[in-house]
């Protein structure tokens, strides 16, 4: 089998674990991707770092938790000191680029301080959490600009889509009667089709950037984050992908009224919620959960294409593929919905690796609690490439596939901060630095700790579905003082000291004793 | 009286707090900083963020703890997105350098991944951790190269002091039969004058490069930071103050056999240092501790030349002075040498504060607990320049000196970090990452947390001298407790978000619905 030249980092954005064949899904058939976790290892118990954009991301591109990184939430600039995924591999030779989303936010104020100018290819790197900007596209916000100045907005307009931000009108609504555009942004018009033909959608533009960026590299090395926006709304999909599916289609909430008896207070705010209120009904989820089901579909179909080009190109061979979500979507599961708290609806991820130097994993599961700053030590691991243990806070996963794994972790990390969320925050009497909640999932248990509130807790043998919450229940006090402990073991363990390797660290008072000092001689 | 216009910030390395008059010395008279203790207010019960230099240096600076600033020893190069002293007030208009020693090592690493020219005023404030470097001089290790290229260097040799490192060999040495250089490195020759005139050390040397800087600025607004490096090592002072003091002055040794009876292991691997089993020795400490004496009694008086400028250039109307130490010095005591634990011997520091604005405070001691981050949030307080709370984690001290104070911390924090002092490390079998450990000190209690190993804790109300370690003590088991859950708070609480402001995020909501913004709609 092949040694590893390329990476091709696949991200979807919002996509839940479950709406995959392969995961599952009863009536959303997915079949190149579940081709790939054929070829590859599909991981049943991957976590992201936090259930939002911003911070996921960030978790991802610098392979380091959240209170690490401080993008505590979306649109919190990444300090220029964060080292990322390009950083690592560009000095190797590889070409590090996305097409897509990363909602990187960057840290303007830091660079104008230390003099960087922004236009520099130091600065553009910095801006762009180390990726190449081949095609960077975050929709809703790409470089925080409404839409105007991304390429696909040109490459709309230059097939006729005129607006000022065709990606909205065109790409991301639908038409009612004479024209008049049904904006993506009410899910009311979920269920009719985009106004462009699928083929100059977001996600087929998407594709055809990332075979172009591949077919220019040739046999030079690149490391690739194809980043689709889709599942992510708005939920607006073209035709036919609006159509494929209905309610019958769709999978049965996961919610519970005895939730709501005594529900943890930050999840009652998050409740109240605008998106949390609507999805909660039945009439919203039945319109619009189709539309999802059509996004994802579609993100199958063009991940078709690209794996038979990669096929043409002979680059199985030498490509490490994963296929990741930065987090999934409520869809009404639990009385809420969007994401941004704990539950597996949102903070477990669909998280497919594809090896071409493993033979024995391929086709196999693996339900190690996997997290999804793992993924940089990966890359770097297939490169051969020291991965710098004074910085990055995942592993490597290539023991898990390769074979000869070494013991694994006993728990997985997120964390959240609804400081944000005024309608959350302000009725609980929180101040803005008093909103951190973490969860700690071991195999069998997640418990969720919140700066000042109660405990949630739940026993994920006997209540996968996470409806009942153990978090005030006396007999499981030991077990939740344990579960605090290690919480505090592991903050107390973050990689802190950014600036110098632990292997100076250890040679130190060697290298000291060789250079001939010594204090308090006599 | 007066508006602060300019901030004098002078530091001692390595004072103890007991060793000044006006903390009680009974033999050592410091006139001089007695008499701006006079004038100003003394603190009692204040603490460094870490007992060695470069740690504490770092968090004076950043006004951030050492878990947040991340440089965790010295010779940890701060991260270049840490933001100083002079990054806050060189916008305002006010020329922030340094005299001395700051111990700062710069982040080329970063700087160079991030483009940026070492060279440039932003590089080198970045280098420099945001001091102008009017004169830097760490001594030891000025900016990393040994004594060559400092101007006190050059300075020497132009006054007939030809040596590749004048700083040793005359201003650190003694000189002995046939013009032998005795290195002051040696304690051995700690009673012998340096083989340079008073005028020409680097005491009075850097005085004088204070005031001229102060005269430079005439009437536009300063902030220098005044560094003494003694009376940190080589214990060599220059006549008469090598002679000054004899063993009947120095204080006597505080520690006790019953230390040594289960001894804390960290304090055990200490113990076993080079410098603390000289310092344990009765004969080492009455001939090095004089000496120490006199380098104090020397920067006293030279301070006393300082006090008596200032008041010639009418500088007390409009100049807040702060004088400080970064840690303070064993000699002995616990049967320890040096620094870096926590006994106030080393932790606790001088901290005296002359506001030109307060009168009814004058000559007034205030026992509250002071952390040394809380100068910068003083500094900028003093300025009127609101400091922004999402990276200060200090608070000013202008409440306790102008009156109506709100409510004050309940504890202290300050850290450690053994993991470069392999001969402590290696026989507890601890990894790099394993050796952080935390003084929680309340008005009463000092409760020490080392990771993976047992705490200590201190009843400084009926143990002043921190000679019986409760630890172990079952009775105390629930303090100890609290202690720990206080701990963990604190470090939930860190400034993580360092790119946006609290400010920002609490009227994050609004300003997303004032953009008509709204998710999930229908």
């Amino acid at each position: 089998m092949g040694k590893v030249k390329n990476i091709l980092f696949i991200m979807c954005d919002q996509l839940r674990w479950d709406y995959l064949s392969c995961y599952g899904h009863p009536t959303l058939d997915t079949p190149h991707i579940d081709a790939l976790a054929r070829r590859g290892v599909r991981f049943t118990n991957a976590y992201v770092q936090a259930s939002v954009c911003g911070p996921s991301r960030m978790s991802y591109y610098t392979g380091r938790y959240v209170v690490s990184h401080g993008a505590v939430w979306n649109f919190v600039p990444l300090r220029l000191s964060e080292w990322t995924i390009g950083d690592y591999l560009r000095p190797h030779g590889v070409r590090t680029a996305v097409v897509g989303k990363t909602h990187v936010i960057p840290d303007l104020e830091g660079m104008r301080r230390a003099g960087i100018d922004p236009g520099s290819p130091q600065g553009i790197a910095l801006a762009q959490s180390g990726f190449e900007p081949f095609d960077r596209d975050d929709g809703v916000h790409p470089d925080g600009l409404p839409g105007k100045a991304t390429r696909y907005a040109e490459y709309l307009r230059g097939h006729g889509y005129q607006a000022e931000n065709p990606w909205h009108d065109y790409a991301n609504s639908a038409e009612g009667r004479d024209g008049i555009i049904l904006s993506g942004w009410n899910m009311r018009w979920a269920r009719m089709p985009a106004r462009v033909p699928e083929r100059h959608s977001e996600t087929a533009y998407t594709t055809r950037r990332a075979m172009e960026f591949i077919e220019q590299q040739g046999s030079d090395p690149w490391c690739l984050h194809l980043s689709y926006i889709k599942p992510h709304w708005p939920y607006v999909a073209p035709a036919p992908y609006n159509d494929l599916y209905s309610e019958a289609d769709i999978l049965p909430v996961n919610c519970d009224p005895s939730e709501r008896i005594n529900e943890h207070p930050v999840l009652g705010g998050f409740r109240r919620a605008t998106c949390s209120r609507n999805f909660s009904r039945p009439d919203v989820r039945a319109h619009v959960i189709p539309t999802y089901m059509g996004l994802v579909k579609q993100v199958d179909d063009r991940l078709g294409e690209l794996f038979a080009f990669l096929e043409r190109k002979g680059r199985w061979a030498d490509t490490l593929v994963i296929f990741a979500s930065d987090h999934g979507d409520y869809l009404g599961d639990h009385y809420l919905g969007e994401k941004e708290l704990f539950h597996d609806t949102v903070c477990k991820v669909p998280l497919i690796v594809y090896d071409p130097a493993a033979s024995s994993s391929r086709g196999t599961t693996n339900g190690q609690l996997i997290e999804a700053i793992d993924i940089l030590p990966t890359v770097l691991d297939a490169y051969g490439i020291e991965a710098p243990s004074h910085k990055l806070e995942g592993r490597s996963l290539l023991p898990l596939i390769r074979g000869g794994g070494a013991a694994w972790r006993e728990y997985a990390i997120s964390e959240a901060d609804y400081s944000f969320r005024s309608f959350v925050r302000e009725p609980l009497l929180r101040s803005v630095d008093g909103c951190r909640s973490y969860m700690l999932r071991t195999q069998r248990w997640k418990y969720i700790y919140y700066d000042g509130l109660r405990p949630q807790l739940f026993d994920l043998e006997n209540d996968p579905d996470e409806l009942v919450d153990l978090g005030l229940e006396g007999e499981h006090a030991p077990l939740r003082r344990d579960f605090e402990e290690t919480l505090f073991d592991w903050l107390r363990h973050r990689k802190i000291h950014t600036t110098i390797s632990d292997a100076a660290i250890a040679g130190w008072t060697a290298a000291e004793r060789d250079q001939g000092i010594v204090i308090g001689e006599w």
